[in-house]
Formats: structure tokens, sequence, C-alpha cells
């Protein structure tokens, strides 16, 4: 099967999560003061941010990935398929950690939640990776070999930190959210093998 | 008529009847044991994702059938959009069977829905096999004719334990859904020939 | 501009509206008698099947007339535009047309509101047909001009049918649905030229 | 990267965003009088009219940006998301500017924050419109330069507009949405360069 119309389900789930994020943003219903309300919900806003930018660079490092598939089979859909489950998903650990960030003790339990969300978000995508490093029939001619690895590594440090955001959750949930923010600038502003190729590929395309 | 549109329009309502699914996760509002309260849901858990699963591979075998799909004409449009009309209604079986799956006699009837959604796509699929089946002058050359043959067995044999599932819940409405789990993970895990009709008509397209 | 690209907004906008109408199918949330409450509540079935039937079948026909669509200026995207926004909105009317179907005096006003909405999409489709009736420039070679003619009379045939219906509300607002669920029925089973131009333009674009 | 994927997600994202704004109009759950209950939230209607049509007239002219783009790099990218960001969120300022229209010295800080959205949308725009004006190795042959140029004061044009629009909402509520309104009317009605642009770069295309 060629990746024509994975493409097309990887890029609805992603519009539609990012954009169902929209739905939990705070919409008091008769404030009389809406300035103070709306911005003693910073915690929404926060949250919103760093799920809409883990996903905008999650799905840019995800369109690299696959467009160096030239073919797909079952064992790669299925992959995708667990990828595109933690993606859905995300509005709602996302609404979870805004409604309880400044709630005490419940703080930690969201912020774990959350944070495992994106672990799970890592893991998947660098089982993805690791399957197209080990099926080089799958793959354009154009794509250098390493890049798969580099992917791999590349998700799986995202991975590992999130596994520090959990541990941090214990001790202060907003210093785990700091981190789960950290590493989406990181990424955004980080270049790697990535990008290259998707560069690659693209005059592949051409 | 050319399939590509119908594809996009496939793709579509997959994408958010899986995102949708989401939205009926729970969202304690003001929770003092957070983690007691989200894992005593542990059912909606549980019900996102059998659907999940369901309709993933669902989209991916039906994806195998418009793969081999050359011409459209009315009468399969109409076909399909009966089968998108059961895929697009999931979300909402999927949140009475997570509410209701441990409230005593109330299980039963959800449980019975839900089977009843299920069995719905899969006879919805079925039609839309058979007819591939029997028009030859709709579908690529290189697609073998006993593929269509066998899509069809196979969207019956899933029919065909949902009415098992349906049965079953007249007597316990939690090994009802156990049914519905073991047919998404049977369908995930088993080959057939209609993967086998992906590849044939992926090499076709290229 | 090439057609591509409005077809990926239509497919979505349409694939969103078709599955947002899931979103108001009744899910009480603590019923001691769920099979009659769920039965209690046939308008929401009776409103989302003819909503999701008339939307289906319109978006066949739409896709009959894009298919015949060789460049897209700036005037026929606005007026495909005004015909979205009613497409978009049609969630709307049919939760409140479901939610007031049998509530006495109230059942007029919203009866009278579905069949505006779908008296809008009516004649904005019609609008977009007599452009490209009047714009040979704009369609295929193989479309043969009697084609658009044909579909702006389909269009406009509809839009009276649904004048009736809103006429009918005000005597009887079952009725007035009566009308609504008759029109899906009657555009799904007839034909007309212009699923023959669908595959006209088909044969065109192979 | 070639940019077809692209596309996908932002057609995803502005279908799902145009079609979200329709969760906020008015459902009055068991209204009395309906009629004047639905009357009486006419500002819902004139804001999702004025979001629809200021998303719907966005996507032409970006459609007409994006038309030009041959290339895709990840900083042209990352402009794109950070535009995305404020499409998607486009539903939330709306349904605020909605509830609390008419609510005394509540509109004020709304309306500032309804045209704060759409000054974030002009601006983001116009930071993509720039980048290609800047970058002409990413654009097709056939698009003139001055276009971009063009493209970049016209989004800047409308950015003016909008913080007039925050400026008068300190005064009048509903004179800041005017001006938000016939900024809408204004890009519908008027040509330019851009579409130009269109033309030129689907002529390119066939």
């Amino acid at each position: 099967m060629g990746p024509g119309r994975l493409h097309a389900l990887i890029d609805g789930i992603f519009a539609i999560a990012i954009t169902l994020l929209v739905l939990d943003l705070p919409k008091p219903a008769a404030s009389a003061h809406i300035t103070t309300d709306l911005l003693h919900q910073w915690p929404s806003y926060a949250a919103y941010l760093v799920s809409f930018v883990t996903l905008g660079i999650v799905w840019i490092e995800h369109h690299g990935m696959m467009s160096a598939a030239r073919h797909i089979n079952r064992r790669f859909l299925e992959r995708n398929l667990a990828f595109l489950l933690v993606v859905s998903v995300m509005p709602w650990p996302t609404s979870l950690a805004a409604t309880y960030a400044r709630r005490g003790a419940q703080a930690t339990p969201t912020a774990v939640l959350y944070g495992a969300t994106m672990l799970c978000m890592g893991l998947a995508f660098a089982w993805s990776w690791r399957y197209l490093r080990d099926h080089p029939e799958l793959v354009v001619a154009a794509a250098p070999a390493s890049a798969f690895e580099a992917g791999f590594r590349r998700a799986l440090l995202g991975s590992v930190a999130y596994l520090v955001a959990i541990g941090v959750a214990f001790g202060s949930a907003m210093g785990s959210y700091a981190i789960d923010a950290a590493v989406a600038i990181y990424f955004a502003a980080s270049s790697s093998a990535v990008p290259g190729l998707v560069a690659a590929s693209s005059s592949d395309a051409e």
C-alpha cells in the first residue's frame, strides 16, 4: 500500500486533536469580572500552548519520517495506529492537567498522567522509527540509512525527558510541566538529521 | 468518478469519529481524590480502547477494499455512506457503554446497543465487499477476484461474532464486551487475503 | 487555482458536520430505565438520520458538480464558502429540532428553522450550479453543458420542497419533518443528469 | 518537503475550527418561548458569521500564498504552525465575545480578546508572507515577486484594522465588533495582487 491515505488519516487525527484542545479553554458563563476570571485560569492557556506546540513539533517530525516511507505494510500501519491512539487522546490529559495544576495533592497524579501520555507518544514514535530502520525495503532510496537511527534516538531522547518529568512530578507538578514545556521548545529549536531526512526525501519526491 | 475524494471523506470521518471518542473520557471537575476517581472509571478507558482499536482495524481493512476500487458508481457510494453512518455514530454507543457498564440491569441494553452498532458496521462493510465482488468492472486489474469473496466472508465473520456478543449481553454485559474486544484483537492479529489484496493493489498503483 | 484544495476543505467540513451530529444523541447520565429513556428520545435519532442522509446526498451531488470544475476563481470560491457555511451549521438546527419536536407550540419555530437551513443549503447550491452554467471556461470539456442546467434545477427543486416544508410546519411540525425526510429519500433514489455528469467527468479524469 | 501534506493539515485545522464554531450556537434546553429566546441571542449568530467569514477569507488568502510555495523548510513550517495556533483557537474568543457582548463592563475585555486574536492571526500571516518574500528559492517560478510584498502588506493592513478595533473596544464593544466585521467584508470584496498570484500559480500547476 502506498503511504498516501495513511497521511490523510494522520493529518486528520493531528488536525482534530490539535483543534479539540480549544474546547477546554475556560468559558465562564456569567462572570462579573471576566478579565480576572480569565487570567486566573492561566494554567489552561499554558497547557493548551504546551500541548499544541508538542503536537505541532511531533507532527513535523512524524511527517519527516513518513516522507521517507515508500511502502507501508500492515505491521508498520499498526505501529502508526498505536502512535495515533496517543495523539488522539492528548486533549484528555491536557484538560485534567489544566484543571488540577493548582489543586494541592491532586496536581501530582495529573502531572504524572500528562507526562505519561507524552512518554507513550515518544515510545510509540520510537517504535515506528525502529521499524523503518530495520526494514530498509520500506523506505525511499534517497533517505540516508543513518537518519532512521537518528530519528529513533531523537524519539527516545524525548521519552527519557518525559520520564524525568514524571519523576519530578512527585516533588513538584509545576516543575514537571516546566520540563514538558522545555522538551517542546528544545525540539522546536534543535536541528537534527530528521529535518535533513525530510529535505532529502523531498528532493526525491520531485 | 475516481475514488480519490471518497477516500478523503472516509478518512475524515474515521479521523473525527476516532478523535471524538476522547470527549467522553472522564474529567471530574473538582475531585479530591483524582487518582481513585479516575481509576474507578476504568470502563471508560476500556470502551475507548476497544472502540479505537476496532475503528483502526476497520479503517485498515476498508482501506484494503478501497485500494482495489478503480471506479465508484452511485450505488457503491451509497453503500459506503451507510457504512460511514455507522462509523460516525460509534462515539455514542461507546459513551453509553462506558457509563452503564457497571449499573446492574442497565448494563445489558447498553451492551446490546454497543454490539448492535458493531454488527451494523460489519454488515454494511460486507455489503460493500459483495458489491465489488459482483461488479468486477469497478476493480483494478491486479486485484485477485478471490480477495473480494474473502473480504466479504471476513466482514460476515466479524458480524457473526458481534451477533454472539449481543446474545451473551443478556447473560453478562462484561462477557459481551469481552467478545467485542476479542474480535478487535483477532482482526488485528490475523492475516488474510485482504491485506494480501492491499499489497497486490499497491504494487498496481505504483 | 486548481480545485484540489477546495475539495479538501469541502470534504473536511462535510466530514466534521456529519460527525458532530453525533454529539447531540441522547446520553442520559444516570438513567434507571435506559431502554425506555433512549427509546423515548426517538426524535433525536430521526433528526440524526435525516440530517446525515441529507448531508451525504448533498455531498454526492456537490461532488458531482465539483468533478466538472476545472478551474476555480474567487467568485466561485465565495459561492462555495456560502454553501459550506450552511453545511457547517447543520448540527445546530438538527439539535434544536430533536429537542423541541414534541414540545407543543415550540415545535413549529424549530421545524421552520430546520427547513429554512435546508432551504438555504439548496439555494446556495443552486447559486454555485448557476455560476458554472454561466461560466463554461471553468468546466472540463467532457461535461455536457445541459448537466449544469439540470443540476441547477435539481437544487432548485429541493429548495422548493423545503419551502413547502416550512409552510407545512405552521400546521404540523411532524408533517414538515416528514417532507424533509422525503426529500432526502427522493434524492437518494432518483437518478438525473447530475450523476451522469459525474460519470462523464470521471472518464475525463482518467 | 513538498507542500502537499502541509496543505492537508492546514485544510483540516481550518475545516475543524470553522465547524467547531457551531458548538457555541445557543441551544436552550427547555425553553417555553423558543423563538424569543433564540432571537435574543443574536450576538451569537453575529459572532458566528464574522468568525466564519473571517476564517473563510483568510483560508482563501492563505491558500493563495501556499499555492505559490514550491518548497517548505522547517522555519516556514514553524511560522505556519504559529498561524494555525491562532486559527485553531478562534472558537474560544468567538464564544466569549458572543456571551459577553451585552454584559456592560465585561463586553470590553472580551471585545479586546476577540480583536487581539484576529490581530495575532494577521501578524502570523504577515510573518509567513515576509518569509516567502525573503526566500525566493521556496516559491514557484511563475509567481511574480511583487505578489509576496503585496500579500505581506495586505496582511499588515488587516492587522492595523484589528489594532484599531482593539482601541475602539475601550469606548464601545459593539463599535469594535463592527470594525472586525467590516474587515471581513472588505477582504471578501476587495481584489488585490494576491488572487492574481493564485491565478498565476494555478496556470503554473497545470
